[in-house]
């Protein structure tokens, strides 16, 4: 089957002199990617005439699907939409359900719509309009000699919303696209080079139709399985199994599946067994605590913690025994012990966890250099710590010790709610 | 004078497949533009020899500079250097100083070279070697018919110290570029363009030879000076008396200068003026003490915090009165004037601040709304509370309220350290 390839196009000096970053044409090419669509090229080009329909006739002579963000704000800088009537040779339209829409976004707000946002509803007469239900520009739907050009704003929410919405369900009927069947298994705590080894037997027996790709991140590795073929539910039952093989070779290692972060994970098993937790932190500093209440709803299973930076609140706040900090330092086991058991039983909860540890850039010593962090776990039956030793800078070690001690959480809940489904 | 014009070219599947996010191309145009040369095209190709060398050509037709990064691996799939070395049609040498690096680099790690990693060394006979400190890829600089290109490693931090050591300085001296000399001023508490009309008459009265440019964000505004001429020393003075008069017009919305984030400026007051804080955080969860410790030398001015998720911790730990929670509610004005002032009491410390909040997704009702969040801050004299009405997802929910809170203690420091000094 001929692959159908894609360019994308961001619009925009702000882009360009580096003022803001680009996070669009990641999501796109990856979105592209999961419906069968490679991206050949990504481009970034300034807000002049010139150099947008210089762009457009580059990119529509390489691939099949051009997408193009940016410049569709209602200021005079914002060229696009000319430009794309000038490239296709056509004159522009007033579009009713646009400008419905508009009128409808200034009415909610109290607004009184203005010319300038009147002429956001203008559009090229060869394309279809696709309202925008995010925001006051419309996005551009072009079929041009069996290719297709999209326009969209610059906005990541609204430019998502009108990919999810009409582009990418439109782009697979236009170009038929076989069923693809997605599945990302995350694994925690192995590296990559080890998990390709254990899984090795697995991989290659993977049938032909299904393949793996290795998404590695700081501490984990998400393993994407993509399936290609007529029925997208025989491709679900069959990755199914696969999953199901893999999950018997590598149990210790699998912590959930697609878009369940670690923290969403670990609410879904406290919730599910009603038990509670709370946080002792000394080097992570209160990002344990924020990574576990970004999770919404997450006021159901824990509540609250300590940030016992100072020794004296150690002692004062959580009953930290003075001589262990004299006898053994804050960054001791014996510490992080105190910390988790005495934050459990002072907030009344079923789990606690706790982190103390050298952050970094100073602090180190010969015995204790920086990267040294201890965590500990626990419950009514047991306590449990570990050390890390870490070599990154300050903002990562405090993220790589949050993912340990929720990690640590993890693997220490009770047993029963351990059990993995995907 | 002739603008000197930039393409950055980003070599790799990863990126182009949305693996990853690409933060370098940012980051390069920004320090070109720094040194006046401008970014006119970013381009993103794949890992194959057909698609490198057309994105070179198109590059070299358009520009003075190409900046490429990316597919310098020691693995096969990684072919930049013989790419570019058939582009410009020379053969490959062994480079005695990158060989040097790379075996320094693998004695330091305790491993011996291997014939994959000692190519690495191997560069175009035409380029000038740039070693590179940060890692085994060496960066290579190439003078070709009057234009620059130059080929480095992708990855971030390898990337910026060859640019900073070495690619930058080289760029100003090669094409004899003006003397450039930037400086930010960071606002905050004060939308674009409200700052735009206050600013009005000094904007307009500026050199033509200073420029100014907005580069908002959430709840802040940089204003960034850029001044161009024969004398360094000569453009700091001029601007240095521009952001005087500045001052004089915003006085209150002007927080700090250049990299100084607003946690490290409020840092650097307590610091100086030997004073401690504490945190209680209900909506927040942890990401204000978070902020503040991020930070490297936090613990000298920060004691510690509490997070009172629930109302039980609120009572028991930081002592808010039980009637309040039950007449006002958690995210009241008088629990968080509570939280502040208790906490700095039990942690004694200088200053409290507190959050509590409806972050959201679910939580509001009709009398408080999602986003409704109240803050305060506390010290010996005096305690100030101030209502938030936020309209954004929870985690941006998080974020600004984290901003307000900390902006709410910089503006309630004692008069003698609120100076800013640029």
């Amino acid at each position: 089957m001929k692959s159908i390839l894609a360019e994308v196009v961001t619009i925009g000096d702000e882009i360009l002199y580096g003022q803001i970053t680009d996070t669009n044409t990641q999501w796109m090419s990856a979105e592209l990617s999961k419906i069968g669509i490679r991206t050949v090229r990504k481009s970034s080009v300034g807000d002049t005439e010139a150099q947008i329909l210089q762009i457009l006739k580059e990119a529509e002579s390489r691939a099949d699907v051009i997408l193009i963000t940016g410049g569709l704000g209602p200021t005079k800088d914002d060229i696009t939409k000319k430009t794309l009537a000038n490239y296709f040779g056509v004159g522009m339209v007033l579009n009713k359900d646009a400008l419905a829409n508009v009128t409808e976004i200034f009415a909610r707000r109290g607004f009184e719509l203005t010319e300038l946002n009147r002429q956001q509803a203008m559009v090229p007469t060869n394309c279809t309009c696709i309202v925008n239900k995010a925001g006051t520009a419309p996005g551009m739907w072009f079929e041009h000699k069996g290719k297709i050009f999209v326009s969209m704003p610059g906005v990541p929410y609204e430019m998502k919303w009108i990919m999810e919405n009409w582009v990418l369900e439109h782009l697979s009927a236009f170009f038929q696209t076989p069923a693809i069947y997605h599945k990302n298994i995350r694994t925690i705590d192995i590296g990559e080079s080890f998990l390709a080894e254990q899984i090795e037997a697995w991989e290659d027996a993977l049938p032909s139709h299904i393949r793996l790709a290795y998404l590695p991140s700081m501490g984990q590795v998400k393993l994407r399985l993509t399936a290609t073929g007529a029925s997208i539910n025989e491709l679900e039952a069959e990755v199914q199994q696969q999953v199901n093989t893999l999950l018997t070779i590598i149990p210790e290692y699998v912590y959930g599946y697609d878009e369940d972060e670690l923290e969403i994970v670990i609410g879904k098993l406290l919730l599910d067994q009603n038990l509670t937790l709370s946080t002792a932190e000394s080097c992570t500093g209160g990002y344990v605590a924020h990574t576990i209440t970004k999770v919404p709803g997450s006021s159901r299973y824990y509540t609250g913690g300590m940030i016992t930076y100072s020794n004296a609140m150690k002692i004062n706040q959580l009953d930290v025994i003075p001589d262990t900090l004299t006898q053994h330092g804050a960054v001791s086991e014996e510490t992080v012990r105190q910390m988790a058991e005495n934050v459990r039983k002072k907030l009344n909860t079923d789990i606690g966890i706790s982190t103390s540890g050298i952050a970094g850039p100073d602090g180190g010593t010969p015995d204790k250099p920086v990267g040294t962090i201890w965590i500990a776990y626990a419950d009514k039956d047991k306590t449990v710590t570990k050390k890390l030793q870490l070599f990154r800078d300050r903002l990562l070690n405090i993220q790589y010790t949050t993912l340990a001690v929720l990690n640590l959480l993890r693997q220490n809940l009770p047993a029963s709610v351990k059990t993995v489904t995907p």
